[in-house]
C-alpha cells in the first residue's frame, strides 16, 4: 500500500487529504472508511497536514481498515470525492510536518566516501558500535515537484539519497524484534546540504544545523513493507536526467530496527516520527566529485516507493510549493 | 509578565491551560480575555497543550490584550476558573511541547572549561564565527517538580544551567534589529545530559542524541524582556540545596538577536520555537568536577523567571510527571 497527503480543490479553498495510491487513483482514507460504514481515523472533514499521521497512529489493525476499504472502494467503482484519478490531483509530501526528522548515518561506503573526499578525517571507532543521529527541521518539508530553495549562504548545494523509516504506532523500549508493529513503511528522503556551512558548523562538534534545516524533501508516498524492502530494494539518484547515484541500503551498519530499539531505550517513538538511513554510498555529490547547480532538476527513485523529483532553485530565491497550503495544521 | 500552563481539574479531567502569574495567583488567559469581550486566542475550551503557543503566534498585539485583560480580571477581584490561587493549581512546564528546541554554543567560559575538562580539544576557530547548534527532542519535555529519568545506559548523568529565547510571531530573514518582535520573552532550560554516552556520540561528528533526548526541563514561565534581560539577569543552579554555579549570559559570543538572524535566514522560525543559550560559564557539573546522584533535586534558578526544580529518577525506572495529560495534543 502506497500512503500518500494529496491536495484538494473545495469551495473553501485547497485541503490536504490521506489517501492511498492506487495504480492510476488516489483513494481517500476518511471517505473510503466512511463508504466502509467504519469511523474516520484522520479526523474526517476537513483534512489538514496532520492527517495521515493520525491514521498511522492507529498501527496495524488501522492499516488493515484503511488497506480493506479503500479496495472496496476503488472495486466499487466510487468516484470522487472518495476515488480521484492520480491526474486529477496533487502529491504534496506524504507528511507535510512530521512529528519529527531523525538522521542517522549507517552505511559504511558513504562514511568511507565521505573519508576519500576530505570531507571526514577517519572512520570513528565509534561509528562501528552505535548509531549516532542528528535532528532535521520539520517545519521545512518539500514534496514531489516542489522547488526547494538554493540558500543564498551557499555555493555547494548537494542532494543525499536516503530512505526513512516511518513510525506509526507509539512506543517505548520497543525491542527490534518487535519494531516491524511500530514502523509504518519508508519514504524516499533528500537531505539536501550546503556543503559549505556544513564543515564549518561541524567543526564546531555539534549539529549540522542551517547547512541542512532550509529544506528536506520526502515521498512521493509512505510504502508500506510489502511494497518496500530496505535490504533489497534499489535506489536510484538523477541529475536533469542523468544517473549520479545507484545502490541500495543493504550494507546498513545498523538495521531500522535496530535503530528503533537504539532510540526508544529513554524516550518514546511518536506517530509521525521519521527515521533516515543516513546517505547510500556514493548518493551524493560530494563522494562522486560533482555539483549540481542552480536550477538543477534531481529525482531519487526506490523501486516500490516511486520518484522524488524537485527542482532547486536559484539564490536569492524564495520557496516555491505546487500547493501552497499552511503546513502547520 | 510571566506567562505559564497549568493543569486545572475540571468535570472531564485534568486539561492543560495558558496562564499569566501575578504574584499569588494564575489568571487563565482565554478566560480573562473573554470577561474583557475579547476573542479567544487559545482557542477556549477545553485547553490543551498548545495553548500558549496559539497565544503568542499573535505577536505584540496578543501579548498587549493579555497583559491588559489579566490585569483588569485581577483587579476586579475574579475568581475561578478566571483567577485561581497559585496554591490552587500545578504549573507544567509552558510548552509542553515546544514547536522545537534548538540549543546554540554561545558562552565562550563554558567551551574553555569543556576544554580544560578534557571534554574538547580545543576552542574550534569557527566558534567565534558562527552559531552552531544541534536539535532537541521536543516529545520529551519537563516542567517544575517533574521527575527526570535517569537513562540506563549512563553513570554520569549532569545537568546543564541555560537559557531559552522563546519565539512568538513567525518569521522569516529577520534583521537583529527587529527580533524583539519574534522574541516573546525567555524560560530557563536544563539541558540535561548523559555524559559519558555524549562523548561516545559526539565522536562520531553529528548530533549529540541519546544523550540529550531522554528529557529536557523547561519553566517555570516564559518571562517577557520587561521581566528578564539575557545580559544581567544572574543565573545559579543548586544541587540538593546547594550551589554549583552561578553566573549570567553576559558573555554570549552571539546575542539571541544575532541567532534569531542568523537562523532565520532561510527558514521561517515558528510559535514556539525555543533557542537555547548553550551551559553558562561552570554551569555543569562535568566543567566543576562533581556528579549528581540518582535522587537529586537539581535547582535552577534566575531573576525574573522563578525557579526550576526537578529531581532525577533512579536508573531503570520511567519518568513521573506531576500532571499526567497527553502532551502531544
Amino acid at each position: 500500500m502506497r500512503l500518500v497527503t494529496y491536495a484538494l480543490e473545495g469551495p473553501d479553498g485547497t485541503v490536504l487529504r490521506a489517501g492511498v495510491l492506487r495504480g492510476g487513483s488516489v483513494v481517500d482514507i476518511d471517505g473510503a472508511l466512511a463508504a466502509a460504514g467504519l469511523p474516520a481515523r484522520g479526523g474526517g472533514e476537513p483534512g489538514g497536514s496532520s492527517q495521515l499521521i493520525r491514521i498511522i497512529a492507529g498501527g496495524e489493525q488501522a492499516l488493515d481498515e484503511v488497506r480493506e476499504s479503500c479496495d472496496a472502494a476503488a472495486s466499487a467503482g466510487r468516484e470522487a470525492p472518495v476515488v480521484h484519478s492520480a491526474d486529477a490531483v496533487r502529491l504534496v509530501a506524504p507528511l507535510p510536518r512530521p512529528n519529527s526528522l531523525r538522521d542517522y548515518l549507517v552505511v559504511e561506503e558513504h562514511v568511507r566516501g565521505c573519508v576519500a573526499a576530505g570531507v571526514l578525517a577517519a572512520v570513528p571507532d565509534e561509528w562501528y558500535r552505535i548509531p549516532a543521529h542528528y535532528k532535521g527541521n520539520v517545519d521545512e518539508i518539500y514534496g514531489p515537484d516542489d522547488t526547494v530553495p538554493w540558500p543564498a549562504y551557499t555555493d555547494r548545494l548537494d542532494y543525499e539519497l536516503e530512505v526513512c523509516a516511518v513510525i506509526g504506532a507509539r512506543g517505548r523500549r520497543i525491542r527490534a524484534s518487535e519494531a516491524d508493529r511500530h514502523v509504518v513503511g519508508y519514504t524516499l528522503y533528500n537531505d539536501w546540504s550546503a556543503r559549505d556551512i556544513q564543515s564549518r558548523e561541524m567543526s564546531i562538534g555539534i549539529g549540522p544545523g542551517i547547512a541542512k534545516d532550509f529544506g528536506s524533501s520526502i515521498g512521493p508516498c509512505i510504502a508500506t513493507p510489502d511494497e518496500f524492502d530496505p535490504r533489497t530494494s534499489r535506489l536510484q539518484a538523477r541529475v536533469d536526467g542523468e544517473v549520479w547515484s545507484t545502490g541500495t541500503l543493504g550494507t546498513m551498519q545498523f538495521s531500522f530496527e535496530e535503530i528503533v530499539e537504539w532510540t526508544s531505550q529513554e524516550q518514546t517513538l511518536q506517530p509521525g516520527d521519521l527515521l533516515g538511513s543516513g546517505t547510500v554510498g556514493k548518493g551524493c555529490g560530494v563522494e562522486i566529485g560533482r555539483w549540481i547547480g542552480q536550477g538543477s532538476v534531481v529525482e531519487l527513485e526506490a523501486d516500490g516507493i516511486g520518484v522524488l523529483r524537485n527542482r532547486v532553485g536559484r539564490k536569492g530565491e524564495g520557496p516555491t510549493r505546487v500547493v501552497d497550503v499552511d503546513r502547520t495544521r
